[in-house]
């Protein structure tokens, strides 16, 4: 099979229209095999304040107890998911929005509950690359919320990096798999405050450097780290960057 | 391939836990190539109520306007599909939740606004016959939602029974399909006080002499005449029976 291209998109995409519509139609035009994920934006927490929920936070992470598990799974599995695959599907893109649950493809195990009980939170498990394979073979495009399951009936909420990072590292068993983040900025920044500092390549060796003279800003080490995780492990590249890559360029690659 | 069986639950299935946990148990267990077809419930309205939404209703039909379409996204392709899915899974069945616009598989067109407009409301367009006789092969059960799209991007909700005719249509040019309506009944009865009174098979003479003589009633009109017309264009059977058949007996059978 041909490389297969891997996209996760999160809140400053999902929550602007207009961002939503631009980064559908530039997805749709990704040549060869494709997979797309996202996360759910500030809707579910809007949604659970609209329903009265009471939204428990430990250590700033938010609880998902059964009232937010099944807001979470409405809001990404469903209103999410199914316009960004009409969207797709007008842009001619035959999209398919799965759950983990969905043809079993990713199963999660439930986080465990010492010291802090998370709820309905999930950390991946196991992703089904032949079936993921046979969905690509078929020129179907996945397109995957963040909520998985356990395989006992359990929906659970899982984080939507994580998720990408794990099916393409899946994806990367079929064919060389290029993995893209998206997010509000150009690429990792030299100068935070400068969007045209981007870093255009990070390898494990760079990353020291970086981390150690305190370039490397707090929210980004996690996702360098992830990223560097999942090119140690198969992916054939990582790349962080802008929604709209063709207004700010290619980001930052790690390889 | 083997006969296909499509069966369709509703809000009685639906709404209860235990009766969905036994459906489910029992759908799981039916052998071969099967589809499920559910509706949403009361869920949708609740949902609807809780976020202070006005529900419109002309002649008892409710008014699908875009606060309630991104209601019944959520509810029914993404809360009960994904509940659904899961436990079918956890049940050993390889289920697969489909809307519409996933695969492109269902395209609907949406309804006339005149004489009356009912919003995000549409009708059957076209079933993938060859997409869903695909995932069929490759050994997944699709679940639909009644969440189909019109192609251009637009999510319409559409009635489940019509949309389990429609789907049983496409797989009738697979294989042969028996279609099976669940509800809260034992299947048609001759005395609808007496639920062993289920009329075990009904033909379109017969039903012409039911329906002269008033034993079908006024809710039993629509059911029977789709069966009669699903049965007529290619559908090997139409069973109209209780959600748990194995303590209600086998139904009606339309042939």
């Amino acid at each position: 099979m041909k490389p297969i291209t891997v996209m996760k998109i999160g809140g400053n995409v999902i929550d602007d229209p207009e961002a939503l519509k631009a980064f559908l139609r530039e997805f749709a035009a990704v040549k060869g095999p494709k997979i797309l994920i996202h996360g759910g934006g500030k809707l579910a927490t809007r949604m659970a304040e609209r329903l009265e929920l009471q939204v428990q936070m430990v250590d700033g992470r938010r609880i998902t107890d059964k009232g937010m598990l099944d807001v979470v799974t409405m809001v990404y599995a469903g209103l999410v998911n199914k316009q960004i695959v009409a969207g797709l599907q007008a842009a001619g893109c035959n999209a398919i929005g799965l759950s983990g649950a969905d043809a079993n493809v990713v199963t999660a195990r439930r986080r465990d509950p010492h010291p802090i009980d998370f709820g309905f939170v999930g950390d991946i498990e196991r992703v089904d690359s032949e079936r993921l394979g046979s969905l690509l073979k078929s020129g179907l495009v996945p397109v995957f919320s963040a909520i998985m399951h356990d395989g006992h009936g359990t929906l659970l909420n899982c984080n939507a990096d994580s998720v990408a990072s794990a099916v393409a590292l899946g994806a990367a068993t079929i064919a060389p798999t290029d993995l893209v983040f998206c997010f509000e900025k150009a690429g990792v920044l030299l100068n935070p405050d400068d969007e045209k500092s981007v870093i255009p390549e990070i390898t494990a060796e760079s990353y020291a450097r970086l981390k150690d003279d305190g370039t490397v800003s707090k929210g980004m080490i996690p996702k360098i780290e992830n990223a560097l995780k999942a090119v140690e492990q198969g992916v054939r590249s990582v790349t962080i960057r802008h929604s709209k890559a063709l207004d700010n360029g290619i980001g930052t690659v790690i390889r």
